[in-house]
């Protein structure tokens, strides 16, 4: 029996971290979710005037809702979460840089004797019946309609270890992946560190580059619609994607070349084991047939994606067919 | 008047760096170049017997075809090559692991007490009716035919500052990029560093995965037809590419995010000084409309493409029409 | 007033986290706390046999003392932790390699396909008197006696933003930095986070050389003084070290050229600072007079020290002279 | 017969690649060099109105002298370079921050939208005498006398490969590491890759900090001498270096902790191959007992060392005796 939970934080119940914070409800597996997320400003940027620096406060930036306690998820199970819909909650949205953040600027970690870049913020209309973002140059009259493609930075589950991470990291644990193929009709798949899973999401986009190269998308409230499946006594290293037609492993590191390696490692043993391939011939198939999609490479770990399309692959049948369930269950809802 | 140089290189003239090399043949601006390639392995891998550590002698690897003279080239002039046709030579292609070189093992440089992995030969057959290649398991009877995507992983001219590279090295001059947008209908711009520019190819690919994980494509000898032209007096910092719908900018470089920073700087900074935007306003784009293909993360360098669509931009006419003209040119040759 | 602080912990007490954990005692700035910390196997690894992915159960691993709250500290102080002796508590000590951990072994993030490296156990037996470690080769009868060089790898504070970090991960707030400058006679000061600051320490070392390359060093219970200062109403970005005759500055991040980076940028712009110099004077002082001790290069961060002699500086005195009352505290205990 | 080969190179014959040169001269096994080398900027940088960007012309930068051929090297062999003195041929010597190279500065590929940091000159004087180099700020009147350390930043061979790389670029040919530890009394072994090994070296520093962070040191020209011996059939990987008391190996890549790597597995596998350790003991050994000391993270590759005493391996005699003999034979000619 599928229950729908409906669920509209209040500002006071946004999280600020993956772990270290009681649930804010309760859902079973074969459940909906159907909920709100604040934008990563916590809604504070509204205008071209409202530089991130002055108006948001450390630490309380990029909002989660949740955590959702799953009745029966125990550490060494895997969650499922499937996007039923992810939809703009206003007809406007944000982005800007902000000030030693961002892939071309020296930052905390990429330490440097510049002064930061000038702060500057670009306010888009959303148009969600042609599905358009439009984009305007603050320096010059030029804009342009960028096509509307909604998706979640940030999704996870608590970390194990005892850990409580902030919202803007991403790890094992899921958390600020930034991936663009994180949008509705996605299954994502997190191993459960503890008791509950503990999911929570946010920082919606209503759409990104490849790589959020200036460190912030075009930064978007959401109303979205979540599908969830426990999976028992199956464990998931690291977040996998999944939809009718790729498998994609998340990896999250520095340098970049580490997220890489461990988003190719895991669809590589991912593949081999569930196609009943040799390891080397699972690695050549993904050597020929993989993409490797670009996450963020701005955040405090950045995420790549490794993608195969399965009608290259043996015959899998990944989570005993989660994601197929999942998308019967969406189309139920609809 | 468009002349058509044909050349077909016999091994002795095969070379192995980009400078250092006296020219094979000469050519003009507005010239068509019909030429061969041999596969990355000199084409003695040719069963899955033959182990390219065995059968390939260190440096004679990844041989390129030329170099060619480009007539009145000169430093700080950019070199156009358009793709008018790759075409595998042979109707089989090859792929490998090799000892200590690819993304998921210990190499050189990322140096560890592991063994190497097993080395192992891949045969593909190339169905080029279809287009199609058909990757087939070593250690089970799992087949699949994938895609056939035919590209050049090398191509380049040679370096400044009297330098010689091994053509396994891709640098700002261009080299094993090994990207599988260098497909026919693309335009590449380099930078020339010396009279002449000397370019040269080679490496085809039958197809590739993003990222070239095990650091063996599908290996192929290729009969490829590239259109010249040589742009006066604009001088171009890293290789570019151009298509009817796309701009992109290289970058290779270790650290992963090196290469992806260089790779973004570049389009950034192209499209703002192109497109009349200011420098922010065009990294605000280009962060929301940008995608950030992966090249390759096992060579000396690696190699990250930072790309747009063109309808996304403000009107720009790069390189005084060179990829417009060039294609025509191409049209005409067909 | 004085008070020493007599702190052993029970198993049950010790601590895998820095935050998210209830303070085991309190003690007030210019305290001592004379403590015993466990080693990182938490003592359960005493011979050749006891493999510790064996004996040892992950998270219980890297165990600290503390944490410790220190009266009236609140976000925005800096806390002076002056070590006055570290002394190891047994005759003997161990090392090992620990599968897919390390600098010369693929990882958990530097994923690759090999297997992992022999797991192997080193006893090494103690000399106090002589001031000695035995080592002793496994698979020959070479032996040979290193400096006893006791040290800390691990000693922070809370961090902020509501997070709770594994022992094994250095970051801003400290933790597992494995430094072996953190040996007796030096002040370490960490900026204050929450109330409290909340510091503990463990992961004694016998000793350990630059970077830890196993990733496993010279694994010592120690008993150990720490001097306690607080210093209010002073910010500390990064953890820094003082001794009698040199400033250092701790960064922690990957690629090990960040950590560099954040390093010798908090050195200058301090030493810039607090010697009233030229930003520009500072770097250059610094590139010329600096060294750049490595910490760890196998830790889930990377840590690097700048480090400068205080004789090449201006007349500074830094925190209000906190190292020298420290050392005056810590002559009047022994 | 030690013969003294003395040679002054005019500017003509300064050389800035290794390889792609004709020798200057012909040395043979046993005799000593007696040159000049002169500093980066080509000794045009003479004040601090000498801006290097205006008064130096790229590829122009980091000559060296050389290259000499020493007779009967052949691919396969290691040359050893003893340096019996290294002694700056002027009272002053020069430092500068150069526009967009250098740590803790974007650069060409940590590529970012920032100005370059403001270009500035310091002039050190230098004391012979008294073996002092003096700082003096340039925006207050702050000097302090650092200790004289003379060594050559730069000093290698022809690389293999066909190739010809640029001074400035440190690799397994040597190069331009840029470590303090290549002072006099040092020897460095090269493996020769072309007949006649063609070394050469100049980028002399009066001194430089580890890790030559603002990426200039204090750049003099040198009075330098060289003993020179050839090892037949010997290979050797990456450059080593000898002391009286230490063994080092040194590695140049990116990101600096595949240098770091690079430098401790050759450590690593060398002590274990002439001390007769089993690898992972010699892994253990190194990881306790090793040091690592930083040259340069600033140049198109970073350079880190690993270094251990010799005291505390088994006995070794590395090179067949090579580093007693050029000390003797340096001894002799002072």
């Amino acid at each position: 029996m599928t229950d729908v939970l409906r669920y509209r934080p209040t500002a006071a119940e946004l999280s600020y971290t993956f772990g270290g914070r009681e649930p804010v409800a309760r859902i079973k597996s074969g459940d909906i979710l159907d909920t709100y997320t604040e934008d990563c400003f916590g809604g504070v940027v509204r205008g071209v005037g409202d530089l991130p620096s002055q108006v948001c406060e450390f630490p309380y930036l990029n909002p989660v809702t949740g955590p959702f306690f799953v009745e029966g998820a125990e550490p060494g199970d895997t969650l499922a979460l499937h996007f039923v819909s992810i939809t703009p909650a206003r007809d406007w949205a944000v982005s800007s840089t902000f000030p030693h953040f961002g892939a071309l600027t020296a930052t905390h970690t990429t330490a440097m004797l510049h002064e930061p870049l000038e702060e500057r913020v670009w306010v888009y209309e959303i148009d969600k019946a042609d599905k358009l973002v439009r984009y305007a140059a603050r320096n010059s009259d030029f804009t342009v309609d960028l096509p509307l493609d909604p998706m979640h930075g940030t999704v996870g589950v608590a970390p194990g270890a005892f850990e409580a991470r902030m919202t803007i990291v991403p790890d094992a644990h899921g958390g600020n992946m930034d991936t663009p193929e994180l949008r509705a009709g996605t299954t994502v798949y997190f191993g459960v560190n503890v008791p509950g899973a503990l999911f929570a999401l946010g920082d919606g986009h209503a759409r990104q580059g490849q790589g959020e190269v200036s460190g912030v998308a075009v930064e978007a409230a959401m109303d979205t619609v979540v599908a969830v499946e426990l999976i028992k006594g199956v464990a998931t290293p690291t977040p996998r994607l999944e939809t009718d037609d790729h498998l994609m492993s998340a990896g999250s590191a520095r340098p970049l070349e580490d997220a890489f390696r461990m988003s190719q490692h895991d669809l590589v043993t991912w593949v081999a084991d569930a196609g009943k391939l040799d390891v080397l011939d699972s690695y050549q198939l993904i050597s020929q047939a993989g993409e490797a999609p670009v996450g963020n490479v701005c955040d405090a770990n950045y995420t790549m994606v490794a993608k195969v399309a399965k009608r290259y692959l043996p015959t899998v049948d990944m989570y005993q067919g989660a994601h197929a369930r999942l998308r019967a269950l969406a189309d139920s809802y609809r």
